[in-house]
């Protein structure tokens, strides 16, 4: 791979030259306008402190669990991966040598425009420049123009939201948003999921803290309910425009408010069983789309990923391993329950994500084509990539337009990919259009408004920024 | 956009140069060849009767529930969009407003190809073009030449199938054909559904209906075995080719008569289950199916939408308002009962069609390249639309070949449409031949023979036309 | 259909010139590579015996259910295509008539190749070339040339692997191997089905057989587990490098040995359940797992099938006629239990086949790139064919990269089409990597080092060759 591939003015965009040039024009209408980020995993608190990026294999490998699943898949044992038990320079070495299982991949694809655009990385990586560039980034994370607020300013971002403990004081939102020195907004974001999740073995221990601090004094599950309302006002009041639900399936429920308690003081004795975790859940999305409605916070829901599928590496290295798996998901009848009471509640904001490609023109088309508090979300997680993202806009849009999705959404912690990936998604974005417009299904014109709409108005549209 | 993409002599076809001249020329063989439309839901009173067809918006909004649908998600709330509530120029205001939604869809293409072809519209839609556009195309229904029976030669229509009731007298379509000046034919559809559904409110009183004035005397279950069938040969002597049948699922099932009439029974006397449902159903598809085995009719199934998905809406203004929501279907273990008995019985033909993509490649196409029986069904509602046929026909293809598909099937109330969705059909077809074509799998001149029994001879030949 | 499309040199190739030039040059790279095919069906004894080929008919049409299935559709009953009731000359003529069904078709594809490539044909097949391309053939066919060691080393065969049935002497492979006149790998492969799936009726007594034969005098369940382990290690001693299974469903389950003892008791005893069944089977992938930690066999898992689907053919005609019909799978949870305990195993190879595309990004993919035993099985079935094994790539390589392939699998047992499949396959990868290429997703160069490794490399390291 010669270095010019992720400088290439036209990577990504599609072979046709015809298709091509229209392409073009469509990503440079765009290609200037800044980051909106309104869902991923970024630490507040490296914003507020200015926090310097610490060694590359920190930076770009141990954390990124897309980075370490494939190098793992190749034969290296995790703790080779893991800081507790090798050097950061050993870490880069291994993955120096793994980096050419990363070709064809999103994360490959992600890297390579971060080496390039980001690091000005002059070599291809490999185990001869497993050194020097390493020592290449190091120098690069030292400079004083490479801390997270210069960066936030060199990658044109201008909203970027994290994702937040309902516990969390919200201190480096506070902070940053009272920084007469700094321009982005960050934002954060209510996700509940280890305070709804009775299967979470802390979860018992997280709601009593919950009701203590935040329940007016009420206990039991009414108590529970009125934290989780505060505390959803509290982000609001921290500028929060969303809250954010992991959840097992999409399945909503809406239960009395009697079987409620029951289900909830069952779970805290211990004695939930697996169902009841089910159940439980779904009646929490039903509680929390009803708060969404009363509140305004945007609900997105992540549904469908068997978390902590290898047992003993989970036990060895903790959760967010690289061994979360998708399933089948269904949201048509799931999604029901919630969506008869809410689907049409005013100004309510419901962004459905899916790791099941089918659902996409079966299903969410369908939901969002009718209910106008339904959002296609994009192309999430294993599925924001290139070609998966030009087979999402393939599946929804002759059902469902373009006016009912999400616009991009990031979900990364990795800060330094931000620029790659919204540049991916634009040029994907682009690459969809211009076959439409090469095809006659729109005019040349109307796809440039729509890549500005795409790009820009829905994020802020949809979030609500 | 500009008025000319809908009148472009190349919309829809692939943008590789090499590989749209080849499309060009595919599509230029079939371009004069007369409609075939063996399944639709226009009203044969309107051409027995020659109605003119009413307002802008009444042709064109309020009747398509793709089009309300996508307005409704917008926000417009249904009401905006109903006769009782807005005269047809308002409503067509809010439709010209909602104009932008419907780029990239399905529908968007069709009401565009219309407002060019058949309106002759000189403007973009729009809120500033609302009120002239809406003169214009009433101006042009008033015309005699804008009459169902001329535009039925205009749009050089052969064969056009309704969908009726098993009680309908069937005057219209017996005037219809005994019309010497009219020369099309307009051939009824048999369709049970209200008449097996035990679900269905009217069910019981329907059956009632039905076992009085076709059952030959006899009653309860085997006076409705013997109404539908003696139903069932009063559509064929009026020219009936097929049966069609809108189930909740594909399953079917051979109950024995002591089942069949406990069920049928338990379902008049009100105390069904919705599992009595799904298996009273199923049974009476293996029913049909042994029906259509003797009296010839062609048997399609439509599965795999969850009707009326939206109660409140339901409630305030009835079924068939746009929430109908598909979701996953399994046909192989559903569909073995009939397929068991019947799959390679003389002259039965079983159309299968789904909602579901996912079953194309994985069912559908190895069902039909086995049982002499089975053909795939045109892709439907949601899904015939330009990348879903093309998806469809890269599912089916290499599997089954072309000689197991159904041939196009508008499946629409909306008459003025009907040629813009052959034509786009046909324009699919031909991009996905001359890419065969051109990726050297087909010669060109068997291109030719193909799109011609694509678009001709197959329906002929699977409706018994 | 000229003939000259069999032999164009851009068959299968993508239409846009620009990346039609990039696939030329990496088949190029590839295309007198041997041929690896480390599953199939090829009789051994064929091979050590030098046999000629039968009759065309026997040759390329009855044995290939593939090619019958299709006939059977279009109307032709299943005896005019089987030896017992017609000549082989007539059933070359049925063929011949039916033959432009297998337009678009892989069937159709692979026998056209090999009408050019190997049989020189220089006419279009039809039913008026019946009779002298059944000639042309036959006289082909009794060249000494023709013969399958001939032909062997004409396809540049180098590894091929058969299918064998545990009890299996291995005489043919040990004949094979000892022959210092012919140069190939002839390969068996462990096939355990008939010993494992307790529905089949000749289970019991196969088990008896088998405990009998090689249970080291132990009994029972003990001498069952002793027994497949003695046979696995004569296959190795023998060359076998893997073991394939052809179950229902991919539901693996750790059941202790009581429990796996209770059941294989009552299996014997006839009374098992479609349950039982499953359990058993899922039983035995455990164990089949555990064995291939322990002797090194690669593990390949083909679930998925409805075998038999039409029993009036079955009971007529037998298995393997043309009517197994894929449904729906699920990996994700069904996996886990033989994952969990195996995943991670030093030098354990899994490999994961699907008829069930959806599988593929949802499921397959995400395994693949974290598990290091698990690899993605290449398209099978239903699913080898040209638009199938794009949509494979376009739906794994973003997950997991190019290394976790298992290559191209031909399963077939219709020896002659061996080269067109692998050429096929071959052609695909080059179409798919230059379209990489075209959008700057990954340098040519290194597309060049990936389509050697896709083809040559990835078989030896997956399958241990």
């Amino acid at each position: 791979m010669s270095q010019s591939i992720a400088a290439h003015p036209d990577r990504l965009l599609p072979a046709d030259p015809g298709t091509r040039s229209i392409a073009r024009s469509l990503l440079e209408r765009v290609q200037d306008l800044p980051i909106l980020s309104p869902h991923g995993h970024v630490d507040a608190a490296v914003i507020e402190h200015n926090t310097p990026f610490p060694d590359p294999a920190a930076l770009l490998v141990t954390p990124d669990h897309y980075v370490t699943r494939l190098i793992h898949a190749s034969g290296v044992p995790m703790d080779r991966l893991r800081p507790e038990n090798a050097t950061p320079r050993e870490i880069w070495r291994t993955f120096c040598e793994a980096w050419p299982l990363f070709d064809g991949t999103a994360s490959g694809y992600w890297l390579r425009t971060q080496f390039d655009g980001v690091f000005g990385l002059q070599q291809e990586l490999g185990p001869e420049t497993a050194d020097s560039s390493f020592d290449a980034i190091s120098a690069r994370l030292s400079e004083p123009g490479f801390r997270p607020r210069e960066l936030f300013k060199d990658f044109n971002i201008e909203v970027l939201a994290t994702t937040d403990d309902p516990l969390d004081s919200l201190s480096s939102h506070h902070a940053i948003a009272n920084d007469a020195a700094f321009h982005g907004r960050v934002l954060p974001t209510f996700r509940p999921d280890a305070y709804i999740n009775i299967a979470n073995p802390a979860w018992a221990s997280n709601v009593e803290r919950l009701i203590e601090s935040a329940g007016d004094g009420a206990t039991g599950y009414r108590g529970y309910i009125t934290a989780l309302e505060n505390r959803r006002r509290y982000f609001v009041e921290h500028g929060a425009v969303s809250a954010d639900h992991g959840v097992r399936t999409p399945l909503t429920l809406k239960l009395d408010e009697a079987e409620a308690q029951r289900l909830f003081e069952h779970a805290l004795s211990g004695n939930a069983t697996p169902q009841d975790r089910d159940v439980f859940e779904a009646h929490m999305m039903y509680q929390m789309a009803r708060m969404s409605v009363a509140d305004g916070l945007v609900m997105t829901i992540h549904p469908g990923s068997f978390r902590n599928h290898h047992e003993p590496t989970f036990k060895a290295f903790g959760a967010d391993t690289g061994h979360d798996i998708p399933f089948a998901v269904n949201y048509t009848e799931a999604i029901r329950p919630l969506l008869q009471d809410f689907g049409t509640a005013k100004d309510f904001h419901l962004v459905l994500f899916t790791l099941d490609e089918t659902v996409f023109s079966r299903e969410l088309a369908p939901l969002a084509g009718f209910y106008p508090s339904v959002y296609l979300g994009a192309p999430w997680w294993f599925l924001d990539a290139p070609d998966a993202m030009l087979r999402f806009r393939s599946a929804v849009t002759e059902t469902a337009g373009f006016s009912r999705s999400s616009g991009f959404i990031d979900d990364t912690r990795a800060f330094c990919s931000i620029p790659a990936r919204h540049d991916a998604s634009r040029r994907i974005e682009a690459s969809f259009l211009a076959r439409l417009v090469a095809e006659h299904r729109i005019s040349e014109e109307r796809a440039h408004e729509l890549i500005v709409d795409i790009v820009d108005s829905a994020p802020r549209r949809v979030f609500k920024l």
